[in-house]
């Protein structure tokens, strides 16, 4: 089995509509085939009805997960205001899924569970509630006292980590939103948790060119002069071992992946698309630059499948061995 | 063996200062291993010297190729002004590998070679000596009479052909760029390839966003429904099969791929990374929309290696045997 942290891993189901519910289902189900460690599910039990007939045992405590986790799918139940048809997202499944992901950090802060998994959730939901963040990490990042300007989104598979500086942009105006200082912070956050939570002592980190062949010496874009050179500078001079900016098409197969454990990109498809390409069933989000390790499946809630049996567990089984991976690395380090 | 055509293919030999003599004398010698048909090289002769001492045929006409390649690399002789160290490209050079790729191109018009395979040249040299093309295929394009717009360049791998809409432009640029009847004219060259030269009777093309997760409705860029949709649909409706826009991150895992014969994407990374990710010692740089088959290892000059026995000539042989394939099918179909 992967390294078990000293304590049970807490999973938020996300919306209790989405596809959340049926692939944490099918991960108890299958927990020792996927070889997962204990966890307990947070959220509306009744959310699993619709999708699921196996065993839940309700806990108040993460210190139950390991007696209850063989008899059934140890749950800390939250009750919705109302029960949710899957594919049928609603404003009280919206609150639902924020307690409990509130619910599932705060036992991550306090060092009761291990570390938080989080399910889909909807992000126009959310929005329509209140919700000021523009998704899961940033909310993550407040809870935990941290800018979310210092913490990233890595995608993570067997053999590439990737870290978007930019998200969710429109494309024509990623170049615009690119600074030397956006691409440090997200760099250092990058490789401070490759080190606290993959346990690499000196990471390598590899920078992308944001333009076709890192801009032809300035030919098609100055940013990689401008821009992406200047930050390359002030992490070595941080003593970080970083390297580009690299021609995004030449950075990702198998001999280029061996220089370094991360690639920093420039923009959203750029990290995302190799990472997917290769690892599309075991690419996980982690979370890096938070006290807490959080990870999460790469995939959303998925409604028009919901309720179908069609879900596929490996991302969500992927997200949570990783978590607890993660977790026992640094119960070692502590 | 791979299908072999009628004719001999034509290599031009690229830059003599780079690694496309090199890569073309290592696939002379394992063209049994690598599984090669029959070809003559094009350049100037004594660009072997510095990187081979195998044997060369020097021939005046492609069908002396038979007898002569269990003998010795076939070459048509072009005598550059003078000769260039590896590494080191000259004015005399550039000429050569233009001429070089004149008289392939000229062949093949004729009928008297199969398909063009052109070796890498570089473009900064050619420029210097007048050349008004952007690279080799829009002046291939040009000999065959087709204006650029309607060529397009394919990438094809083993399991993935992609078909860039923009190439080399800064990222910032790609926005302003991409318009309705671009993405028609790339799109209608992309799915004609597939019929001539991989003999896909009705192939089906899978369009890329432009902008994160497909645009999100517009939330994330109007790109996708004022320019991608509705060159979409004006395809649609001369009949071919094409869907879209796709987010692009989640295009390329091999269960989206076994949807598609091609993907058309919006600019050159979109396209290279998963490709270059996924096959990228098997890469081929295919012209489709030309009425002769010309093919291009997906790489360029290497002159920092050159001389040092350090190319690798897979790609090259890669690009070779897709020439042959696709040479074989289009006579099969005459």
């Amino acid at each position: 089995m992967s390294p078990s942290p000293d304590f049970p891993l807490a999973i938020s189901l996300g919306d209790p509509a989405g596809i959340g519910p049926e692939v944490i289902a099918k991960c108890w189900d299958n927990r020792s085939a996927l070889n997962l460690p204990p966890f307990v599910a947070i959220g509306d039990g009744r959310s699993f009805d619709a999708v699921w007939d196996g065993p839940i045992e309700v806990i108040d405590d993460p210190r139950e997960v390991d007696s209850a986790f063989d008899v059934g799918l140890p749950l800390i139940n939250l009750t919705a205001a109302q029960t949710d048809t899957p594919g049928h997202p609603s404003v009280a499944g919206a609150h639902c899924s924020l307690d409990a992901l509130e619910l599932a950090v705060g036992l991550a802060r306090s060092g009761s569970v291990a570390a938080v998994v989080t399910g889909p959730v909807a992000k126009e939901q959310l929005y329509g509630i209140g919700f000021q963040h523009p998704g899961q990490t940033e909310f993550v990042a407040e809870r935990c006292g941290i800018s979310p300007g210092n913490v990233a989104m890595m995608l993570a598979g067997p053999s590439l980590r990737t870290v978007p500086v930019t998200t969710h942009l429109p494309l024509a105006n990623v170049a615009e939103k690119l600074t030397s200082a956006l691409i440090e912070s997200r760099g250092r956050a990058a490789l401070r948790g490759l080190q606290r939570n993959f346990g690499i002592a000196v990471p390598r980190l590899a920078v992308s060119g944001l333009n076709p062949h890192a801009g032809e010496g300035g030919a098609l874009g100055r940013q990689e002069i401008d821009i992406i050179e200047p930050a390359i500078a002030a992490l070595a001079a941080e003593g970080w071992i970083v390297t580009g900016p690299h021609p995004a098409d030449t950075m990702f197969h198998p001999r280029a992946r061996a220089n370094y454990d991360a690639a920093l990109c420039m923009y959203h498809d750029q990290a995302l698309i190799p990472v997917k390409a290769l690892h599309f069933e075991e690419a996980v989000n982690i979370t890096v630059g938070l006290p807490i390790v959080r990870t999460a499946p790469d995939h959303g809630t998925a409604f028009d499948i919901a309720g179908q049996d069609k879900a596929d567990p490996r991302p969500m089984a992927a997200a949570i061995r990783m978590a607890a991976e993660c977790a026992a690395l640094r119960t070692e380090a502590a």
